[in-house]
């Protein structure tokens, strides 16, 4: 109702609403000779990936950009977040720019609102007995440049949300890599993920399903679920679903071999609090 | 309704909602002598000091923290960023930590709710005939120490909404320096403000009336009244209030003198797309 130039902006939410931020450190999620556009792509698209996690539609957008000293190209960088934001439907409504001698920082913060039926769907509520799934392929993001031009999975999530609905038990976007965000599942729902390791669907370039759980930035949808409900069909919106697991008793995720051979993979992944780049909070 | 640790907060908003992000960028906005808690506090109360300039009420927060490599800190920043926030009203929601080997760049995003009754106070809607207040006193606040410390002026906002309604005609806070926050009141509601020199207010230690339009990072509340409404008393909330000039028809905002010598002072102040600290968005 009341977009950038005033002190806030004003807004009309009704019902819930969803509230992300992220941000992208250069150096860090991507190195200069990212073109800007991208630049600004990737900012935008890694908060509406958060929304597309819960289920939800993106609603408004606002984005802060403290800019390397000397970058001189502040406004096309703000003009394409801008465009990505309407592209993604979370139009800028706010932000504001300052310099520093350090990398280039952008955060964006997204809102939106949950899917109308289905509601938030949270990491929290796996359950023994659901089915684990992933969208896509994983694997080979950052080398591949995949990590900057991904589609943040919205309309997978929608149709999810609508075919599923209450059977659609939790969902989690892998960006961190599978085994830990996976892991994460896991641990805020207290059950056991087991993944079948052969079961993994590998992006191009990727060589080991190590490699798969481990290189991060896929921005694709894990979800769960319920044992009993039938998945539609094996593609949402186009874009192909693999039933990779199952949630069980105990605590943790582990991939499972052919053979048998059970491997911890909580740890497989970024651990940004490690100093790779960031804890989700 | 669902805090920190899932992919986004999910909250009730109902009504219009008030959102606005601020940026605080070490070297910047703090040097690294500034005690942990104060950065925090800082960093949360400028985008408060938003919310208050829009007449309105903190509800919720996200936070990001993109830390200098080796920053040991961490968790306590994030303790007192929690604890500042919750201090305004406004408890964290989410967040996101990454480290770089820059500054440190800590942004803050608020969201809030107008005032029920005045609803959201504009900075574009100062009209001809107005009188120009402002609350507390202007100057020597970088160097003071008050611009670590500030008292963001949410409860003065309050009460100057429900004792003047829609008498209140505009409002910002002033965070860049008196004569370019006037300024942006003026450009926005195509409008003159003209003040009186010597009727600003000085806080202790401000020599010259420039110098209290030019400091900055005053956080004080700029507002404006129909010229025909009584100002409830000098003084909201136990801040004195001084009447210091008037809207008149033109544009831009000069200071005059008591021998009527007009000074233009738009240009006073930080202005943060040379290069100083931000831009406004």
């Amino acid at each position: 109702m009341l977009g950038p130039g005033d002190d806030c902006a004003v807004l009309a939410l009704p019902g819930l609403t969803l509230a992300t931020v992220d941000h992208l450190v250069e150096g860090r999620h991507y190195d200069e000779s990212l073109p800007i556009d991208l630049v600004a792509r990737k900012a935008v698209a890694r908060s509406v990936s958060d929304i597309a996690a819960m289920g939800g539609e993106p609603s408004c957008a606002l984005a802060t950009g403290c800019l390397r000293d000397g970058f001189r190209n502040a406004d096309e960088l703000f003009d394409r977040m801008a465009h990505w934001a309407n592209e993604f439907g979370c139009p800028l409504a706010g932000g504001d720019i300052a310099f520093s001698p350090g990398p280039t920082v952008l955060t964006v913060t997204v809102l939106g609102r949950p899917h109308h039926l289905r509601g938030p769907v949270e990491r929290s509520t796996a359950r023994e007995g659901d089915k684990v799934c992933v969208t896509g392929t994983l694997g080979n993001s950052p080398a591949s440049g995949r990590h900057a031009a991904f589609e943040p999975r919205l309309r997978e999530a929608r149709e999810l949300c609508t075919a599923l609905g209450d059977n659609l038990t939790s969902m989690i976007d892998v960006s961190d890599g599978l085994g830990r965000d996976a892991g994460r599942v896991a641990a805020m729902s207290g059950v056991r993920i087991e993944i079948d390791s052969w079961r993994i669907p590998r992006a191009s370039g990727t060589r080991t399903w190590q490699d798969a759980c481990s290189d991060g930035e896929d921005y694709e949808l894990l979800f769960t679920v319920r044992g009993d409900a039938e998945l539609p069909k094996d593609s949402v919106a186009g874009t192909p679903v693999t039933v990779i697991g199952r949630v069980v008793r105990g605590g943790g995720c582990i991939a499972r071999d052919e053979d048998g051979t059970a491997h911890q993979i909580c740890n497989l992944g970024w651990d940004h609090g490690a100093g790779h780049g960031g804890v989700k909070a």
